[in-house]
């Protein structure tokens, strides 16, 4: 009987998940344990029609893999399909296509949904008393998975916006007119991306003034006083805030919002403009919006280092632990220290992780609830960074008030 | 009597303005016929309040020199003001203004609307008999400044849009269900940053599959037709469109664009999100838009080298053409050849310039007017690149045709 290995990808694209799927790949080929290595195309959608490949003769060197983890989005396809809650037929399907193609390991590199996934397999598997070991591999550039640090994908969304947020600042500085720039970041529940906008700053810029993460209450009123405070002193301000803003009520900051998806999550879209046209009435001021939009996840030229690195890695050592024997688990990383920045990889349940959101602790928030903590920047500086370190330069700022030679008094 | 130099920068930022102000400050340093360099904050605006700095100070070494060179937007800030015809009162004074500091040598930096102030000022200077020298330094992301092969900061902003492309045209694959999106670029009345995209194209990528320059009339049914006919063969499909695309009768494809800036210009926002609910409608698919905005002109992480080299070059030259005696005219490229890629530095008469727009000839679109011609990419092609080429990495493709072990029959 052959022991043969099926991985898939589930969920939003990120600049990373191929990268953890040559990662399991590479890992897979040194492990006798496992016969054949199979893809499976579009996720659990694709399963059910049985579009499933041989992995092994795509890759023949080394080049094979270094292509695939500089691909973004995924290379095997993605669904957004809901497993439902047992009985139901489709459990009994999958099982038997499974038999058909001997799997014995199965992998699933995904966000919260997808990890939901991966859990109600292994259930019923172990309920049927299959040895199929179903292993989850973190994804997503929300980095709202708990029970591990942080998730693969998340670092070089991260670094994309704090590189862009960056240069939007340099950009709203040229003309003399005061102006107010609001960027628009992605993450409904939680603000780790939005967060990461404030490692724009650095010697010579000060933006992002003001940070607005979906964990905490969003104020209109006390948003328009923090920017006529900051226009005392600011002369171009940029705000970032999340998609996924709310009042105090629990209702998003945004109109359009009201589309949702097939799990239910709302569809926002927004916020920026919605606000662009508030500080436009009540301020007056010039005022512009930038949403980011799906280069966040996808803009592969700003990926980070130790993002696609520790991607990768974890893939590998997914495929190890289910060798080991682990099932109904997700590979994970666990800081051991800041710095030097170490983790390690482990596992955890995923009736831990499943269907749960990782926000921002509070105390990572400022008081006001418009601006993240010290300790937020400490948590999110290593993930960021690529072989050269962080690498946004300093720009250049003239000094027009010491070598002024002329004005008129 | 001392002979100063006055640099300002005008109208939109790039990613390549400062390096052009770079390499004036540099070779004005080598020209003993200059003495003091002098800069002007926000332009001509900054000019009438006698904001005038002194640049030699803040340049002490090669590196302040790099960091100007690597910082997007514009060091000396810029300005919107258009110089009213003469004879005008402000005339007289910006020429009080000029004797006071002595200024004997002036350059702007910038496009159209900036080349019509040095014409102006180099015409009013003549007719007054002063020798004070006006030459004009072109830059535009727009590429659209007649008599010069292409424009600095051009190549930069190309860049990024054929990186971009290619990447959310990756991102657009991974779902199984079929999808459009649109991605809208800056480009108000030339095609030439749209035109870009088509280097997405490469080995597995045959995105951008429609491109809309606003050279050629648009008409949704034929787009429409051109899209349902291009799905029979591709479940993902990308169509890169200028901000300016306009119907056949003139009127712009957006229907919120009729603000307008202090030239008159006309400010487009939403072609991409009216096309996204045309596509919605009429094909009833999965679409979505994407709006590159402001990052086409700020990003100064994909620049292109060639651009960068080219922009400090031109500043340089053009400062030693005016210390050869020019006046009333800007420095401009001449290309030599396109393989191996060379250009000359020359000077055109800015009447021949100033409030003149450069389109893509006709040729370069193809004869439907939706994409654009082999003659297009081999001009594009060698603007773009940096010291490594093109660099957009051929993405990763499993081969699932081939290689599917399974699959209902």
């Amino acid at each position: 009987m052959t022991r043969n290995m099926l991985i898939g990808q589930s969920g939003g694209p990120t600049v990373a998940v191929n990268a953890s799927l040559a990662g399991a790949i590479k890992r897979a080929m040194k492990h006798s344990e496992i016969d054949n290595i199979y893809g499976v195309c579009n996720g659990l959608e694709g399963l059910l029609n049985e579009r499933i490949i041989d992995l092994r003769p795509q890759f023949r060197n080394v080049r094979d893999f270094q292509a695939l983890e500089d691909t973004p989005a995924m290379a095997l396809g993605s669904c957004r399909y809901k497993l439902p809650p047992q009985p139901h037929p489709v459990y009994g399907n999958i099982l038997d296509i499974f038999h058909r193609y001997q799997i014995k390991y199965f992998f699933y590199i995904g966000g919260n949904d997808s990890m939901d996934t991966v859990m109600k397999l292994s259930d019923f598997f172990r309920e049927c008393g299959e040895d199929i070991r179903c292993v989850g591999i973190p994804k997503t550039i929300d980095n709202d998975l708990p029970c591990t640090d942080h998730t693969p994908g998340f670092g070089s969304a991260a670094r994309f916006i704090a590189f862009t947020v960056a240069e939007i600042a340099c950009d709203s500085t040229v003309y003399d007119m005061p102006s107010i720039s609001i960027v628009e970041i992605m993450g409904r529940n939680a603000g780790w991306l939005t967060a990461s906008s404030a490692l724009a700053r650095r010697e010579g810029c000060t933006a992002p003034h003001l940070v607005y993460l979906p964990e905490e209450p969003f104020d209109t009123d006390k948003f328009i006083g923090k920017l006529l405070d900051l226009r005392k002193n600011i002369k171009h301000i940029v705000v970032a805030v999340s998609e996924g803003i709310r009042y105090e009520d629990g209702q998003y900051i945004s109109a359009a919002g009201e589309k949702t998806d097939v799990f239910g999550h709302r569809a926002l879209a927004g916020v920026g403009k919605y606000l662009e046209q508030l500080v436009s009435e009540r301020i007056g001021c010039k005022v512009r919006s930038v949403e980011l939009s799906v280069l966040q996840r996808s803009a592969t030229h700003l990926k980070s280092d130790t993002d696609i690195l520790e991607a990768c890695r974890i893939g590998a050592e997914a495929v190890s632990f289910a060798v080991k024997g682990e099932t109904g688990v997700m590979a994970v990383f666990r800081r051991v220290s800041d710095e030097p920045y170490l983790v390690s990889y482990e596992c955890a349940d995923l009736h831990s992780i499943a269907n749960q959101e990782k926000k921002a602790p509070r105390e990572w928030i400022n008081e006001d609830g418009c601006d993240v903590t010290e300790k937020m920047l400490t948590y999110l500086n290593p993930l960021i960074v690529d072989q050269q370190g962080l690498g946004i330069p300093a720009f250049f700022t003239l000094n027009a008030d010491v070598n002024m030679v002329g004005g008129k008094k």
